[in-house]
């Protein structure tokens, strides 16, 4: 066998027409606002832990279910440890979700717009996404939709906070639609700790008793700011957690983000200021972003969706060449909005002396 | 939903009855000698890559196509980086391979016995193994079977050197082989290094350029000692790589893991030391093994698949006693064997006292 067309033939169908998903653009040198990661570095702790890094730690497997870190989690999560497992990134989570429970020719459900890794993991497993619109979505608050209740998936996924929205659903809202839905929820509490600063209550890990098939989803990638590193937490009954085991890699984190993990769940008081100043940054950009005239759904993580118009892509093109990344998606519904991720002092001010002269 | 047989209806039918890979025993202080991790510790320049590690490599996403390691990994191994792609540790490769190549109800062929991971990411993919059985295996060589060549399976998989027994298929060999299937041959080559460096051209990846359906493995986690880091590297024609960066998480591999597989790639000298060490401290073990009268396969590897008869098992357990781990397979064939790592002198001769203390 020679030719293109022979290898693509030993390619099974689903595989073989998908686009790759496009994870968001990471440009050395630039002022990056378009992946959500966080404004400042994590905890010093996990320099430390780097520092103090012994040869056999490296050399010797890692522990393959994470035990010290699940039970650090335990601690700071009240979730007792069956009930969590680690992964490489809540994207591992996710992978391990949609294998586990999601056969060729099934649906999932998720309320629309939303992270669009989701239907490129249902294209690989050969599962059709059905997208059901939040409500009122150009409104301050998006709505979940009543109809995501009697989908018959048997995996509905709501990210809350939102991405690309930023906005959030009540926890009693969910309770609801857990009661309701016939499959599992997945909440992707990616975000929530910002809302949790913020307002209180946020995230549905107080109700994992009473939910059997509600699974959540926390990352490292922001609130901790260990994007790098790759960290996920899954959250789930632990019957569900048992079969995840059988699907996950075996030693599927390493030994170093493990450790990372560990030292930046202990310094809550970094971890409450990283959020803290997150929150306060917001605040001045969303101060500063009004005065052009923006809009954007009620914010409760550490990015804003502001409606722009018909200048947005040209906008987005233009901070680019000014070194500045914003996210710009171009898709029906979205291609009127950037998403700005909240930055540090001097990288929201160098935004919106940019933008001004753009002329935004 | 309550109960547990409600919660395990949720999960697709392949994954329900699926008992879950056993990873080799990871036991604290104790001498491990029942993973095949290097014996000693990694390149030292690995060390000042944790110390050098800024704020932001930790904070912003990593390169999702781990481009710098694959420059690096391109030199090394004279293969273009357009033919190369990382994993987190070649587990991750394999499952990429299973996910890319197989539907639920192909088959995947393999010479038997083999790395028993294989068939665990088989059943999670709903493909059933088709074992065939390496010929004369329980002579010195042990010969790669024929009817391997006709089985008509999507994928081909040969461990070489093979895991457990450690024997080598030479590669003109595994070059028909390549040519008569019909569908993809993996080569894993997690110890070729060792092999390479006894008796040189071990390696498939020379071969790349004439075998489209050739796909080669390499790991971090024996000839580099970075098992704990996960880092694995699959090689592979371009048009088949392009299929496989779809089914990979986006950020697969962490930012630290990318930046010590560099280091530990540059350090020729080291690598060479590591290897040679062990092949040194190989032949002393075998020299010292063979006083029990025990046989072996030839092993080209990192350690020995010993045959020690009817006392395999309770010498697996009171070495244990003794806090020396090796590993012992209860399965049909090779219940009579124990697979010894190669490890540093003072652990050899440990192993050599506790098997005289315990009558071997």
């Amino acid at each position: 066998m020679t030719v293109d067309a022979d290898l693509d033939a030993l390619v099974r169908r689903p595989i073989r027409g998908l686009a790759p998903y496009a994870p968001g653009e990471q440009v050395a040198q630039c002022t990056k606002m378009n992946t959500n990661e966080c404004a400042w570095g994590p905890a010093p702790a996990v320099q430390t832990v780097l520092a103090d890094l012994t040869e056999d730690a490296l050399r010797l497997y890692p522990q393959p279910m994470a035990d010290d870190l699940r039970q650090v989690a335990s601690e700071v999560f009240k979730v007792s440890p069956d009930r969590i497992l680690a992964g490489n990134g809540s994207d591992d989570c996710l992978t391990i979700l949609f294998r586990t429970h999601l056969q060729p020719g099934d649906q999932f459900a998720c309320p629309w717009p939303t992270y669009s890794l989701y239907d490129t993991l249902a294209g690989l497993q050969d599962v059709e996404p059905l997208h059901i619109d939040y409500t009122d979505w150009r409104d301050g608050e998006w709505g979940l939709p009543t109809a995501l209740a009697t989908t018959g998936a048997p995996v509905t996924i709501v990210a809350n906070p939102n991405n690309p929205s930023a906005t959030l659903i009540a926890t009693n809202e969910l309770r609801r639609l857990a009661n309701q839905v016939t499959g599992i929820l997945v909440v992707d509490e990616a975000y929530v700790d910002f809302a949790d600063a913020e307002i209180g209550n946020a995230s549905m890990l107080a109700f994992l008793d009473d939910h059997p098939n509600l699974v959540v989803l926390r990352t490292f990638s922001k609130s901790y700011s260990l994007a790098g590193a790759r960290l996920g937490l899954m959250f789930a009954h632990p019957r569900l957690i048992q079969h995840y085991v059988k699907v996950k890699d075996s030693y599927n984190v390493n030994v170093l983000t493990q450790l990372l993990g560990i030292a930046a769940l202990r310094d809550r008081d970094y971890h409450r200021d990283l959020v803290a100043n997150t929150l306060a940054e917001r605040a001045f950009l969303e101060d500063q972003l009004a005065a052009f005239g923006w809009t954007w759904p009620t914010s409760r993580g550490n990015f804003l969706l502001c409606r722009v118009g018909e200048q947005a892509r040209s906008l987005y093109l233009g901070l680019k060449d000014r070194g500045i990344l914003v996210r710009f998606f171009d898709k029906p519904g979205l291609d009127s909005c950037l998403r700005i991720s909240v930055g540090q002092r001097a990288d929201n001010q160098a935004l919106i002396a940019a933008l001004r002269d753009l002329g935004a």
